[in-house]
């Protein structure tokens, strides 16, 4: 970097600033990965010196940091960096004091982690108090609209002020070390890669359970639903890094092409296909780690009558491709579900022709891509139980390809650690274009279209549970099982 | 079993009968897997008791077997198997005494852990005084002759008196439970069967390292040398194991009719193509871990003057099949070397194109299976290496098939306890069929002769060394190199 930096987080005060950005900014510093002169300029609508944005700093880390994190030495250096301001977004001329105090020659980035819904008067006040140049870089987290035509009016909007190699549009799941190991995996291995197609894989799955609930966001939820909260960005995105072709470069506009390409090659689901494709789920009440817990209708929140909202989507689906022609990428996701586990599991094919009498040669190989609770990843394979009792009997063996037992480090950094540094770099490899999102919310649009054309019913499942039964006949009709590691 | 069993062990007071054969039938034993009726009946020349053979055995379980392995119930229970007779080999009326010591309604064991010099002489003898029935099992250990023409003669002679499947040849990689191993791993494995050929794998290396030079046998060994004390056998075994067709049961015939197969596609070595393809080398004095050791010349036995004897062959072959065409097998085996090692790798070939511009980035797959320090299997692979420093770095991970970490054994069956059941349960599996031997023979005999005719330069390497550097030529020449682990 040629230019000292200034990143402005807006809405500091709120949650994600407090659980995710600021520990993260706090790791990357003590690291020694934050150039010298960054400054940290925090924005919110409270009145704040910088001295009470300090402490109130030292605070949340102290909360959100595990224990031995924070040194006096680290800390010293890191709240040197703070400032902060207070603003309200939607006032003009506090745009013109935020003018006054940005510094010519520095790297402006404004990092929005505001409501979504502010994204649009933000970025005009930005332009309108002249705030913003041809480098400055604008940082917006999810979510961009709730379908196609309201993605559109967002990037729309922030595209009138910023080019869109100035955006980076965050899906914090591509900052996971794991993920971006699925690069390393693909494409720097023979074994792997020669054999990535509809030759060898018998199909896939994406797994992302919860068990938490809605969390006191019902308002905000109801009005999108599970597939829209995670599976239009998150499970998406899962789904490109592993099925996108192989690009040529590992440029950021090189893997994007690719991803879009993908999201674009997905078989639409749409009135004709999406019984069997596609099901609908709403937690009722139940049992969380021995603990009971109310149903979606009664969370905090609700309101009286009845709400269609899914909090579970069990999806097959299929990508017209020469590449995955034939090859079923079964997806789910839910709340309050029996554990908490995000993974992507690579099911080969059986074995053309077996030669073992033993029944637990029905094992087949799999390659288990685990972004919770530990990320990593596994390769099943089948070996010889070491025995002499049988001629030749078959055990499962795991072979683990762990960060954690590769490194011996005590942790893996957070997917923001990686974002930030990345905006910070320039490099867009890890977050979302304009056309990604777009392709995403097409494939959505038309789903959430059948549902509602074809009056598809919504599921009941217990919390505690993997979701409702129908979602794994979606699976089992098939003659395949979602994993159970 | 339906019959009870009575093993004749021939050669019991010689080395291999002490070190291997009496420690692996009482581990056996201790496991409970010989048959409750099975008796021992130990042959040699020198006159004993009984009672002296029971005490002699203990004092070799005591030399040889780990500490806490021999336990009193076991051994009170193991000695009451053990019987012993005094014979000469080539006396007739000795025969006649063994004839009167068989009970009819038995099923007959013959394991000659004899020079094999006797075989022939033992066999005729055998069948002299009416010891053989069409199901008397004889179990001949290595080697059968020392080109084709003497296998030939040795083969014929025991075919006289029994059937081809009576008759076990002893080739004791076989019975290595990582050789065993392969098979499920090839066979049981779709990620590794579907690329089992020279569209995916660049070359295969098998390496048989001794550090002991020829331990006195100097006599022997000069006559033979490491071709047809090592190549013939064991590493032809090896090779056979790895790269066999699929065969379409596990049975023993159909096992075996593939490595005959194998072994008849080999393409010759000969007067055309022996030079860049076959090194010979004699180990001069040198260094072994810190001790100096004498040359081959200097071995006490040694005749004065020359010997042309090779102690270390590195060879280039090829298969001539449709699965390996063009993929090279590199052989070497040496005594008198750096290490003790013995292991196949399989080199797969490099990712087609390179996005990654990190010079790790060279690093290939391999799949390296060691029956020597430590029996196992590994997979090398490259992952992303974790870290905030680097977008995206990587590092080579070595992921472990192995049967200790997967069982918690204290240590893993000694391949002549495998043998002996297999024996026992009448299963060649495990065995050389004389196709095998006559195959592996011809195309020794033609490298021999190649050697001999071309007047092939013996090169001298340093005990301690990785022998000659021709031998490193021999792979560098290719732009590859011997794995070093």
């Amino acid at each position: 970097m040629a230019k000292n930096v200034d990143l402005f987080i807006f809405g500091v005060a709120g949650d994600l600033a407090n659980r995710k950005l600021i520990p993260a900014l706090y790791r990357l510093d003590s690291a020694g990965l934050l150039g010298d002169n960054l400054r940290i300029i925090g924005l919110a609508r409270g009145e704040m010196s910088d001295e009470e944005f300090s402490r109130s700093t030292r605070e949340i880390l102290n909360q959100n940091l595990g224990e031995g994190e924070i040194c006096d030495i680290a800390w010293t250096c890191f709240q040197n960096r703070l400032y902060y301001m207070s603003i309200n977004f939607e006032k003009a001329e506090n745009y013109a004091d935020l003018n006054c105090r940005m510094e010519s020659n520095r790297l402006n980035i404004f990092y929005l982690a505001t409501p979504p819904s502010l994204f649009g008067s933000i970025c005009h006040q930005l332009h309108a108090s002249a705030c913003v140049d041809g480098s400055t870089r604008i940082v917006l987290e999810k979510p961009i609209g709730q379908d196609l035509a309201s993605s559109r009016d967002v990037n729309d909007t922030v595209a009138q002020y910023f080019e869109e190699r100035n955006i980076y549009r965050i899906d914090h799941y591509l900052g996971k070390e794991t993920v971006q190991n699925l690069l390393a995996l693909r494409f720097a291995n023979r074994v792997i890669n020669s054999q990535w197609d509809n030759t060898c894989i018998d199909h896939v799955q994406i797994t992302a359970a919860e068990t938490v609930g809605i969390e006191g966001r019902w308002g905000y939820y109801d009005s999108v639903g599970q597939l829209r909260d995670m599976v239009q960005n998150h499970l998406l995105q899962l789904l490109c890094m592993v099925a996108m072709e192989p690009p040529n470069t590992l440029e950021a506009d090189e893997i994007r092409a690719e991803k879009v390409k993908l999201l674009r090659a997905l078989r639409p689901i749409n009135g004709e296909n999406v019984e069997g494709s596609a099901i609908r789920g709403q937690y009722s009440a139940g049992w969380i780690s021995g603990k009971p817990v109310v149903g979606y209708m009664e969370e905090k929140g609700s309101r009286t009558g009845d709400s269609e909202t899914e909090t579970f989507v069990a999806l097959k689906a299929f990508v017209d491709n020469w590449r995955w022609a034939g090859v079923p990428f079964y997806l789910r996701t839910g709340k309050r579900m029996n554990a908490k586990v995000t993974q992507v599991v690579i099911a080969y094919k059986d074995n053309p022709h077996t030669i073992f009498s033993d029944s637990q040669l029905q094992a087949s190989n799999r390659l288990v891509i685990r972004l919770q609770p530990n990320e990593g990843i596994q390769l099943e394979m089948v070996s010889k139980k070491q025995s002499l009792k049988e001629r030749l009997n078959l055990e499962k063996r795991v072979l683990n390809l762990d960060f954690f037992e590769a490194s011996r480090l005590s942790r893996i950094a957070d997917a923001y650690e990686r974002l930030f540094l990345e905006v910070i770099n320039g490099d867009q490899w890890l977050f979302v274009s304009r056309d990604e999102i777009e392709a995403s919310w097409q494939w959505c649009d038309s789903l959430l279209r059948a549902w509602r054309e074809k009056n598809i019913d919504l599921k009941r499942y217990g919390a505690g549970s993997w979701g409702p039964s129908k979602a794994e006949m979606l699976i089992e009709k098939d003659q395949r099982s979602w994993y159970e590691g």
